[in-house]
């Protein structure tokens, strides 16, 4: 095991014992609703957006649990948008990290309202002073997170996904829907750290390029794994885009370039971390694993 | 026009022009969701949840621009409420204030985005220095909000009412249930103008009884009108519940008992404002109109 697959199992485990802590089973009448938010986002997934937000933090010697909250929220965050993706109406998804998607094993009305209350779930942990001994640094990490999730940026962006499905997006409509849908969750989560160590413009605007461009990788690299990977390394079915009639970054650039963006991608990202010391390795390894896994 | 039609209007009107401006459509690729986002929240709806927040800053002497922030944040959220409790997995009502609901005026993908997007929204707004100049204050504005709509408020009600649909629920239950759905976002409105006062304790604990019960007497009264009202007026389907089966305080209690029970909470309403001089007489006002509705 490498030094950064260790520190993803340990940043995984650590955000998921939280996680657990936050979300505790019920004997009241909503049980069906907290069993169904612990379905969806406990016990898998990468957490490589909990990663991130841990990594940064280390950049500017945050108190690690601090981190490991905000990591907590972000990901409550992302779980609850991969429930409302996976319904019937959006991409109808049955299968998730392996499992039957939440709305297959609970059902829709259940489904919906748990990605509800995980929202929410998420921000209130943020306002905890357990997050951050100043009120204005929750604050901030509130409205950041409001608007990475909103109408400008992940959910817009999903929009914008679903519209794709009837009409034909050219390579720059793509790259907006990805850097709303999947981008802005990121760059939350990669400028976490720097919200939490209250650093200066230049270590912002650091961690923000890089996380667009390491989003952007991300998603190309997705997409490619749709087209050469397999149901049981991704966790999910694959050629669901192909089948869909979407275009992605694939089926316009082809997989040959597309790899080739991707790797022009993770370059840059890696580039723009340069101002930080050798506590930024994990993120440049991060980064240059993305291409490994679909070469 | 009574006194208190005027107020409502009054306070209507400003919060939707607020609402209005926070939202603005757009040329961009999300424009469907931006659109189905203003046709849900607003040119509609009583806006009582708005009534409650600014009538509750009047008693502390609140900026009312800091009040219809709040008043606003709450609309949106109730809106993306309405949304999702419409959806055909959930109530499955076609029909809202009058119009199509959400899914039928767009499609459902775009409904559960827009009710995701409003949640966030209502989040954001309340982050904004317009909101207060303290940020411990809106900070404990987010807090309660996402307390008030997450697992143990108005989504693990809706949640309870869900299950309700194929179990028999008891009168226990059933407060228990609406305190949940209802409630809470009540009693954060109610309690909102305390918050942005920084009011005292025994402020505090008045408008949470005024609100627990204002809200149990609002199901009441909304549970007869659908038993006893007709859409014309109340501007959805009459009949729902009975259709569905559900259990509901009519059901159990019959007509004459649930109008006196209404009629019982509404003085205790009005009761817990004791404290409060004559600004609050609006708030008593409303309370007792309640029950004038269904006489």
């Amino acid at each position: 095991m490498s030094d950064l697959d260790s520190a993803l199992a340990a940043a995984a485990a650590d955000v998921e014992r939280l996680m657990d802590v936050v979300l505790p089973t019920t004997g009241d009448a909503e049980a069906p609703l907290i069993d169904a938010m612990r379905y969806a986002s406990l016990g898998g997934g990468k957490r490589l957006r909990a990663f991130l937000a841990i990594q940064s933090a280390r950049l500017f010697g945050v108190d690690a649990r601090c981190a490991i909250r905000v990591a907590a929220a972000i990901e409550f965050m992302h779980a609850y948008s991969l429930i409302h993706d996976d319904l019937p109406a959006m991409d109808d998804s049955d299968l998730r990290r392996g499992r039957p998607s939440c709305h297959k094993a609970f059902d829709e009305a259940t489904a919906i309202l748990a990605g509800d209350a995980l929202q929410s779930l998420a921000f209130e942990i943020l306002t905890d002073e357990g997050t951050h001994e100043r009120t204005g640094v929750r604050l901030q990490l509130v409205r950041d997170l409001a608007h990475a999730v909103g109408a400008g940026g992940m959910a817009g962006g999903q929009m914008i996904d679903m519209i794709g499905e009837n009409t034909a997006l050219d390579i720059g409509a793509i790259t907006r829907l990805q850097r709303m849908k999947t981008g802005e969750l990121f760059a939350f989560s990669a400028g976490a750290g720097a919200t939490l160590g209250q650093a200066g413009p230049r270590a912002r605007a650091a961690l923000h390029g890089f996380a667009q461009e390491f989003g952007l990788a991300f998603q190309i690299t997705d997409d490619l794994l749709d087209v050469v990977g397999d149901a049981d390394t991704t966790g999910k079915p694959v050629g669901l885009d192909a089948a869909a009639g979407k275009a992605t970054f694939v089926t316009i650039l082809g997989v040959e370039r597309a790899a080739e963006q991707a790797g022009l991608l993770v370059d840059q990202a890696v580039h723009a971390l340069d101002i930080f010391d050798e506590t930024a390795d994990f993120l440049r390894a991060l980064a240059r694993r993305l291409v490994d896994r679909v070469n």
